[in-house]
């Protein structure tokens, strides 16, 4: 597929991450256009190629993170896996990676030994806790930077267990920010000449989308706690149950209220006076609350999604993955694709969420077998002869 | 402060966002060193000038999202106010909002009547649902996204209520991820000279951000639920309780199982076969995590956690806001800095997780009052004279 219509064609990226921070992070820069060449280990790759959901030995987790993306085996511990690496680098405009603190220096690919071979070069490094602070050798998965940058603290009954969110949605985060990050620095770089290395730590961007609760801390001296699905401002603002499931309905204001009693046919509602503002629903948003639960337990949660549609107040049923590879909404706006896979054959993947009126092609490429393009990469990109390549393959630094 | 050390230096922004989502965006874009310009309804502002919590009548949700940007007051619903955003329109490079669709094109500001007086501009709207698809029209807050995204059904005890991030998690990923499009569009116009518009959906970042979880059942047919803390593939991996509290411990393949296994002294469990590969024992993690939990609840968190860092097996305690906020990990890394506020004077905020080696400056501008620039952004932005602006304040359009 041409490049042309999408908005990073050109820019060169070399991968060297791994699960999930990283390889989403590189997975929007593809998606997007960008050429992804991934450094892989030989014999077992990527992490997650051995990761849950499998299929006549290939992952759908490395199916969906990889897409678009090349894959070149390397022995990054032989001292011609290094000197590859170093000749990519020399080709990419952007390096990605998301080892643990050192490993990359450690290995001689560290961005000081980069920044020699490519002065102008991006270098991104994604981890749990970053490049320095106390926690920097920590080592960490999703829910450890969930539990350590406030989210588990926040989610969950006030008295009970606190929850992850279930996807691990902090390396999503990190590996978007890292993206962000990186484009900016490109910016720059057009401007000036000049690359630069980039730290992004999970529980840093963890820490950065925890909305108002941070601030209630520091401005008022009081910290918030978890709170089940109550909103921390406004009321009626949560989950409920209805005589098949679950609801979500949202009020922030007055007029909203108002609808929703409107609908709920109750206006004796409107008239007590400690329901009489947002600040006061809060205060006593029990009762408030009780109230519209014995409402919604008389309906399905499409009955009542449908009354309260209509009525233009905030609603949403829960919906489950079954419900959602098959929304109409979701297929109208691209959300899901199909993408052959040379295993798998038709796949349906999670679209790109990113929805450009000029740049508007959409990227098919599917993910690629451990090493598919070593050798086109060798020979292509750094023109190496057939030997040469032969040589490599009898070295096993392939 | 100069901006020549931020990456964004020499950005023009015009912001016509509100409340979380398209302000997270901007506020990276400000953080970066993007000259930004916030456009609000006189006399009140943006909604979350009235949000928790506030002090002196000043809130400091709406200061921690807008600190780095300038605060202009204009009615957009007068025929002058819409003439002075497209003259704004004119200055920018970028334009953000997030009102419900439709609304930017009643009031004649949309895309198609920006393009017209700047045909190069990149356009960005953030909405709940985006500008097509069957649900367009529906109106959203982060928690009703959080229940259509997926991200709801699968939090919490499978058997138990779903439940919510606590923080707006969908409106703050809406909002990077806008900003990394927003980037990859000025990437595509710098070298085509082209502008575009750009389309995001709460509901389709959430989507975008399931991991494996819809890939599990279009590939094997079987949708995963809710479970917990538990992983959907590794164990043990879980939130254990402690004598004072819960710890999270997180062991994805058979060395972190048997470093495990060393610190609790209980090399019995590496004989037990049905413990014997990590398959397995996520097969069995019902009593491996019993066995894990009897131990856990004999200690502190904090002694579970520095036995575990020792041995080098991802742990975590649960941090909440009172511990984030004097966390030396956090202190260290900048995530919390004092900008002083007008009004609030001194004032501790989440930092910019984003950490350059070049562009390292840290913008410390302070939220700005309601309007407290619009006479400024007058007068040296569009050149009007202060009998202009004079008049301007007299037709209340400011």
């Amino acid at each position: 597929m041409s490049t042309e219509k999408m908005p990073l064609a050109g820019l060169k990226v070399l991968d060297l991450s791994r699960v999930y921070a990283g390889p989403y992070c590189t997975m929007m820069l593809g998606d997007l256009g960008a050429e992804v060449i991934k450094i892989e280990r030989p014999g077992f790759g990527d992490d997650t190629r051995d990761f849950m959901p499998k299929k006549d030995g290939e992952s759908g987790y490395f199916a969906y993170m990889n897409r678009n993306k090349k894959s070149i085996t390397l022995d990054l511990k032989s001292p011609k896996g290094v000197e590859i690496v170093k000749e990519l680098a020399k080709w990419a405009d952007v390096m990605v990676e998301n080892f643990s603190p050192g490993v990359v220096d450690k290995l001689g690919i560290g961005y000081k030994d980069i920044v020699k071979v490519n002065p102008e070069i991006i270098y991104g490094s994604i981890s749990g806790f970053g490049q320095f602070g106390p926690y920097k050798s920590k080592p960490a998965y999703d829910v450890v930077t969930q539990a350590m940058g406030g989210f588990m603290a926040l989610t969950g009954e006030k008295d009970g267990t606190p929850y992850k969110l279930g996807p691990s949605i902090v390396d999503a985060s990190a590996g978007i920010h890292m993206a962000f990050a990186i484009m900016a620095a490109l910016y720059y770089k057009n401007k000036t000449g000049k690359g630069q290395y980039i730290d992004v730590a999970m529980m840093d961007t963890a820490f950065s989308t925890l909305e108002n609760f941070v601030v209630t801390k520091t401005l008022t001296g009081v910290a918030p706690t978890r709170n089940g699905n109550a909103n921390l401002g406004s009321a009626p603002f949560n989950c409920f149950k209805t005589s098949d499931g679950y609801v979500t309905i949202a009020c922030a204001n007055d007029s909203l209220f108002k609808k929703l009693t409107d609908v709920m046919n109750r206006p004796d509602l409107l008239e007590i006076p400690e329901y009489g503002s947002n600040s006061l629903r809060k205060q006593n948003e029990e009762p408030l609350n009780a109230e519209i639960e014995k409402w919604t337990m008389q309906y399905k949660t499409a009955e009542i999604v449908e009354m309260l549609d209509k009525a233009k107040v905030p609603v949403g049923p829960i919906l489950d993955v079954d419900d959602l590879v098959e929304d109409p909404h979701l297929k109208s706006r691209n959300m899901l694709i199909n993408i052959p896979h040379p295993v798998f054959g038709d796949m349906i993947y999670p679209g790109n969420p990113l929805k450009f009126s000029l740049t508007n092609e959409i990227r098919m490429d599917s993910a690629a077998l451990l090493g598919q393009h070593t050798d086109e990469i060798l020979e292509n990109v750094l023109k190496k002869s057939k030997e040469e390549i032969e040589e490599l393959h009898k070295m096993e630094v392939l």
